[in-house]
């Protein structure tokens, strides 16, 4: 067994170095915009999306040094619907990983803005590292198709949408599944079939890393909502029990804690058992999905 | 010389047909974010950028059908840039083209994820275009990387940012040539460079399309100013004024309207002498030029 604190400690600093190179330059008349972009990228994350890009790339026998680009791409894509997602029109919260949200330092127009920048930059990002030869063209289209279309409405920002729409209705089951895998679920299942498909793996293994995303994706939600509940706002920089607050639709509040904590179970099983037919390079990607259920914050 | 109006009546057709073919499909839990994309992207735009990519593929020689895929792409970008605009924590607009704008039929949650739904889905389309052979994916790449550099943080939404943190504010001609060229110029001129570029123009002749891009998006954005203080309510679909009213950064508040309008001439015969070198088949961007400088709405 990996010690994945240890593991978690030396691939974020991996990320963060490759970050640093791939941030917005503060330089210039757009620098407030740039500053604002660089603000929330580096304001504390756990860089999960892209340890999950580069552990799935280490599953198949990839490099993981060559999905950097796309493992930051995936972070900038996260800190923009992050932004987004704190504004007044939408959650309206004040503190992100125990710092004021973008536009209480920035202001509205501005945040608004980064958001957009953070977004569109994740994509000039991916785009522009593809000519110089690997990865293969073709292949980075296809990540870029994959990124683009989980982050987009038919994923992350069509389950933003139902989430918003749906609070403080009554929905059943079906409905919060859906605003669970795709608010959270699609990009951080794009995050690792995206380091399965550039690190090389075949469509047999593509297929199982995709299971084993959408999984992973679902669960690390559920867990948050169980957090939101139970955790401690010290650790978790937020003040926790928000959700009830603004009547969010989470697995709790829908089904209960104990259903919840069952489905939980159910899926991490799920996500495992994806996983069968890897070897060892696969234990990052089994110790991630144990993490993510496991997390304190 | 050719019939502009006729030209664009049919380039619109031409676009707004392949628009149809990839725009969101309304259906699903999704179906509120898709059907505000729909209606912002089908308001009654005059799909400037998207001919004006058909146009400059055309004018190397190249297949004009070919780009329709980057050219909506382009429009969707456009599309999502507006939604974001017209936001109250934006410039507060009700109206465009003449119809509520989005947050007034929406709601500003849900306008926002429109925006951030049609920016995504840009990448979408033109990646997923790619593997299929034509254009070839290396080129394809290229464009994406041009098209989100020009809308990002060093294009586009650093624009926008200086000119909403300008407002109300004494600015020099060298801050109102930055916001234009950013704000409007680099997605125009990114438009038809594109086209050059997917159209199988050489690099010289991409360089002299990049020339007559960015003086033709700088003429448009001073003729947008001008058209603000002289134009028709009803032709525009929204009231003049708003500018002045915003305290915008404009050229004629900067430089006068008298200087201006010197600088439009100038901007423009800079545009059309950079295409000397090119055969009648750039005769639509050199009709398209003088439209943008004389156009009523």
């Amino acid at each position: 067994m990996m010690d994945i604190r240890a593991y978690l400690r030396e691939k974020k600093g991996i990320v963060d170095e490759a970050l640093q190179g791939f941030a917005p330059r503060h330089e210039g008349p757009a620098e407030e915009v740039a500053r604002a972009m660089n603000y929330s990228l580096f304001a504390g994350g756990k860089r999960l999306r892209p340890i999950l890009c580069m552990a799935g790339a280490a599953a198949v026998g990839g490099d993981e040094r060559l999905v950097l680009p796309a493992a930051c791409a995936l972070e900038m894509i996260h800190t923009y619907s992050l932004i987004h997602d704190d504004l007044p029109v939408m959650d309206n919260d004040d503190l992100r990983r125990g710092k004021p949200t973008s536009h209480k330092v920035f202001g509205e127009a501005v945040a608004l803005l980064a958001g957009d920048g953070l977004l569109t930059e994740a994509f000039a990002l991916m785009a522009r590292t593809g000519p110089s030869g690997e990865p293969e063209p073709p292949t980075l289209l296809r990540v870029i198709a994959l990124i683009a279309r989980a982050a987009g409405y038919e994923g992350m920002v069509g389950g933003q949408t139902v989430d918003i729409v749906s609070e403080g209705k009554q929905v059943d089951a079906a409905t919060v599944r859906f605003i669970h895998t795709r608010k959270t679920g699609a990009l951080i299942a794009a995050s690792v079939v995206s380091g399965a498909i550039l690190g090389g793996g075949d469509e047999g293994r593509v297929a199982a890393i995709t299971a084993y995303g959408e999984a992973t994706g679902l669960a690390f939600q559920i867990a948050d909502d169980i957090l939101d509940i139970e955790g401690d706002s010290e650790k978790m920089g937020k003040r926790v029990g928000g959700d009830a607050r603004k009547r969010k639709i989470t697995y709790p509040s829908v089904l209960g804690l104990e259903e919840s904590r069952k489905i939980q179970e159910t899926v991490l099983e799920k996500a495992l058992s994806a996983l069968e037919g890897f070897d060892t390079r696969a234990d990052p990607l089994r110790d991630l999905a144990r993490y993510i259920v496991e997390r304190k914050k």
